[in-house]
């Protein structure tokens, strides 16, 4: 422990990838070319301007079915003194793309041929009505190529249509830039193959797997290295391999600092530090440096930051040896749901989603945490907070870096709200059956409401208990959407304490929650299971400070039913569905209502006529039933408040 | 030639498809499952929402590098009563990483942790000052992914970041559509496998790795059948033989109408002709049918109408097998060159090239041979002209498919006006050297002038005689431009004679052209090089109706040398790159200027400034130079007129 890593710096990003680039121009790093059969061409770049090797056609051919002649022969021709041609001697028939006979020059359609006597043969004669100019109705030589003209020029990513085009013209072969070799070597003691079981302590290895696919993507050939234990001669004598094997070498860090401490020492060793910690966020530990004239990345740990770096720095390497400009993605202007911070003199990337509401496309930033990898997959954009700021205030324009299509982003649901087991499976079947997308983000009922008041959703999934009435939501509707708005029933469904198999501590009633021995987790501020536990604690008179676990609070039913099953807690407050995905015990404690908030304006939208629509599907509602603990009776009922 | 194809009908290709897509709905055609490694997955489609298997993390794993606590613990440390803890007892060195030891629930960081004691053994002390709440700096079960939440929901596509969440969660295997195996069978006695040097008649069989390219971009598995004879026996076994193995099987019938005819006898035969012939151009003869339930798709044979009707047709059908809409082209509006004409009752499809010169992006339709493959590679979008209209208008505002990414187009010098050769190497000149696309149309020197005046273009390329003053370009420009503009000299330029070699017919004046055992070939109207040979005609007093072939018109140099070559002409007017790269010879005539006109508001845009800086590039002119007939000497000479 006593290594604690020192940056050398803190570059700005641009600078740092700016410092390898010219020394890899320097040390003469760039394409490469090779010659690959036309065949397997797809999708390379050509490293020379190709020239045609034959025209196409490559022979002057019919354009029609017809008799081919010499169009000087059918001079004269009309339609009160038509002209008799003798088939093998002024005419020879001809099918499409059969090559004219010697000495002709033009085709007369067959259409336009009256037969003068029965068939086709030498000698039979036919009658034409019209004279033909000279190469009517021929493709002559070179009409689509001409050979030694240039078919594409250098740099072209060679397509479908490029492929057709150069095998037309006779050329077998093409010189197309070599794809560099990507090599990605994954450290770390703590590192193991992915497995379905992994031990406590053991950290799976999919960054290689993201990475290396992104280097596919991007048109390098990916190596897999295998895991190398955090042992410096280890290390260094795999890079060192590598490096003779690659074009670019990744190392990537475990996530401890000790790791990362080895792979700069190999590069210090082996070759030259030219950056290490660039002032961005995630993704600052990253280093880049040079060994026999190649690059060296090394990347650090956390699964975020593998990718963003990746990104950053691995993506133009792979580009600039491919001669080729990194492809700018798609980007679009939203309004930034909550404002975002990020300290001066960092860049700060941030993952968002973004959902069209009405006519707003609204950018809502998404959890930071560089070890989430779950993040990446529900991010629908990347903002980029500029170092010079410190922030991005909420309600702003920004530019957001598309992650997905716009045209699924248009056609996304945006539920955010209550979570509930039955949202992702209603992302499936939504999807299956109206082709929608839903997008749901899971910040608790009142966090729902809100987000439907700022125009941030379609819907909201809700059950807040009116502790006054006993209802559900009606009032915290008027509360804090303050508009009018649909209530859709999705199901009833049933809470309860989830608890470890065979309950062990006897947790039957809230009381329980309050002794010495019972350890509780609870759900976030806003939650309305949450709501529904003080609700009973202060129907019993039991004092939140008396709830061992109380301000342990978790943001969803799976959460709290993971950390029972792990044992960190005897007992938490959440749905049926939770306990039986986690193979748990379960008290029944009450049902509730949980209802779809839709804002009266959007109930046109066709996304959530879709979403009414599948509220009343009997297939859907069946596959939330068999959850457990859900009553689908009422499912589809609409209440407006 | 008795057999002419009689079409069924002409059905709406929708309506077509419609019929085809129902009747494969009945016959339980569609997506079907099938496990892969997760390893394999990239770009596979998810048959089934994808729970996780185990939390990411599996265990509380610590965050940061420091000691691991019981947080009740640490509760009453201050700065002016630190807490002193003991290794191995109520604290526990971590690794970023690591799991807790039991009975911990937080960690606290190294930065704040004072040792007093040397070393980390067990038994030394520490101290800290200030308490911890339980679970800091811990990343707690399933903090990434929860067990059995849904990772991705059905239909999705699996991306690299989508691979490292589902070996995060422990998902070793994916349930993915199975990609259905598309087979095609070229068909055609006259069809060849590429070849360098095919003799006259031999058709280079391309459509299939043209089609079948497209396949493996849509996601389907792509299978080439052997290229059949026009044998209906061996026709029909091998098209039963490829139904039997694949998913979908499509014959793409050889150009002349007998061999689609076996096409459609043999779908008779095996099952049920469902449409032949559509409402659509290029591509009419289109057939589609059901055998054994599953889809036969009969493409007609030239190129353009191969691509056009497997866009329409096989598209829709791999994307209905993998469970998928057919993704939407990006689309631009745009300002229509030039007229486009279509018959009432039929849609068509016109290539066009895209230019953005100032503010407009235009499109100007190109050559609608459906047999010109290149024309397809020089596209850059696609316009429908609806069956309901009989053309669309100059300068209408139309929606364009993008056939080539809109950034690209963006980046594109657009020239059009007179041929030459370095036009084509000035296309990868100028990519390498500033990042710009050169995109070239040869209309000749006068329709160059006309495409500034309508905006359509960038420069022009011109060498125009002007027969009172023997000067060039300047006087054509005033009368066809009528606005400022640069001309810069590309090259001073060699005209002459092309002739076969030892120039056997002893051509060496214009006079020459008038024997009658002459056969010239010219260039179309409007081109510099006809005017030149007028103005020489009319200087000798040679009458064209004197000159045999002077109404033969082509529209490249390269075309004219390439029809001498083939023997079809004797001599052609040209310049001398063109009879070099033919290995011709060359009878000069005249040195010309050959200039770039550039309208004089257009001088500071990039791609021409691009332009102008490579005119004055040893590199990109000692490369003309060895073209043949050039001299560069004053190249990049501006004239202001």
């Amino acid at each position: 422990m006593s290594k604690r890593q020192i940056y050398l710096e803190s570059l700005p990003h641009d600078v740092a990838l700016e410092r390898l680039l010219t020394a890899l121009d320097q040390a003469g790093w760039g394409p490469q070319r090779e010659v690959v059969p036309t065949d397997k061409a797809l999708g390379r770049i050509t490293a020379a301007p190709v020239r045609a090797r034959i025209s196409a056609p490559h022979y002057n051919a019919s354009a029609v079915d017809g008799i081919a002649v010499k169009a000087s022969d059918t001079f004269g021709a009309t339609e009160t003194s038509p002209l008799t041609l003798t088939i093998g001697e002024q005419a020879h028939w001809v099918d499409t793309g059969d090559p004219l006979p010697p000495g002709c020059d033009a085709v007369i359609m067959v259409e336009h041929v009256n037969l003068l006597d029965d068939g086709h043969h030498s000698g039979a004669r036919c009658e034409i009505l019209a004279p033909v100019a000279p190469w009517q109705d021929v493709r002559q030589i070179g009409e689509d190529v001409v050979a030694t003209e240039i078919l594409l020029p250098e740099g072209h990513t060679i397509r479908p249509q490029d492929m057709g085009a150069l095998l037309a013209a006779g050329i077998l072969e093409v010189p197309v830039v070599r794809k560099p070799v990507v090599t990605f070597i994954p450290t770390g003691t703590e590192i193991v193959e992915p497995k379905a079981d992994p031990a406590p302590g053991e950290i799976i290895e999919f960054n290689s797997r993201v990475i290396l696919s992104m280097v596919s993507e991007w048109g390098g050939t990916p190596v897999r290295g295998p895991i190398v234990r955090d042992d410096y001669d280890l290390i260094r004598r795999t890079v060192r391999e590598a490096v003779a094997g690659s074009d670019i070498v990744i190392v990537n860090a475990g996530s401890s600092a000790g790791s990362e401490d080895y792979t700069v020492h190999v590069l210090k060793e082996l070759g030259q530090v030219l950056a290490h910690g660039v002032a961005i966020r995630p993704g600052k530990p990253v280093m880049l440096g040079l060994i026999d004239g190649k690059p060296f990345v090394g990347l650090p740990g956390y699964p975020v930051s593998t990718w963003l770096t990746a990104e950053l720095f691995v993506k133009p390497l792979v580009y600039r040896f491919l001669g080729q400009q990194v492809p700018r993605r798609p980007t679009v202007r939203a309004s930034l749901a909550r404002r975002v911070t990020s300290p001066m003199g960092v860049t700060e990337y941030v993952r968002v989603k973004l959902g069209r509401v009405g006519e707003r496309l609204v950018a809502t930033p998404i959890s930071r945490g560089a070890a989430v990898i779950s993040s990446l997959v529900r991010a629908d954009g990347l903002l980029v907070v500029p170092s010079g700021l410190e922030g991005i205030g909420e309600g702003s324009e920004v530019e957001v870096e598309l992650l997905r299509p716009l045209s699924e982003i248009q056609e996304t649901v945006v539920a955010i709200g209550s979570h509930d087991t039955s949202l992702d499976l209603m992302g499936s079947f939504l999807r299956r059956k109206s082709g929608f997308y839903l997008s749901s983000a899971h910040v608790g009922s009142q966090g729902g409401l809100l987000a439907l008041k700022r125009g941030e959703a379609h819907v909201a999934g809700v059950h807040l208990l009116d502790e006054a009435t006993g209802d559900y939501n009606t009032a915290y509707v008027q509360k804090y959407l303050g508009r009018p708005a649909l209530l859709v029933l999705l199901a009833r469904r049933e809470q309860g304490f989830i608890v470890p198999r065979g309950n062990p501590k006897n947790i039957t009633s809230f009381r329980d929650l309050a002794r010495p021995d019972v350890q509780y987790v609870n759900r976030q501020r806003g939650a309305g299971t949450r709501l529904l536990l003080d609700y009973h604690l202060k129907q019993e008179g039991i004092s939140p400070a008396e709830v061992q676990g109380y301000r342990w609070e978790l943001f969803t039913h799976l959460n709290v039913a993971a950390a029972v099953k792990a044992g960190d807690a005897d007992a938490g407050l959440g749905i049926r569905s939770a306990a039986q995905a986690m193979d748990l015990d379960f008290v029944p404690v009450a049902w509730e209502e949980y209802e779809l908030c839709i804002p009266a304006e959007l109930e046109e939208h066709p996304g959530v006529q879709a979403v009414l629509t599948l509220l009343r599907d009997p297939e859907f509602l069946g596959a939330v039933e068999s959850l457990g603990g859900y009553d689908c009776a009422d499912s589809g009922r609409i209440r407006r408040v």
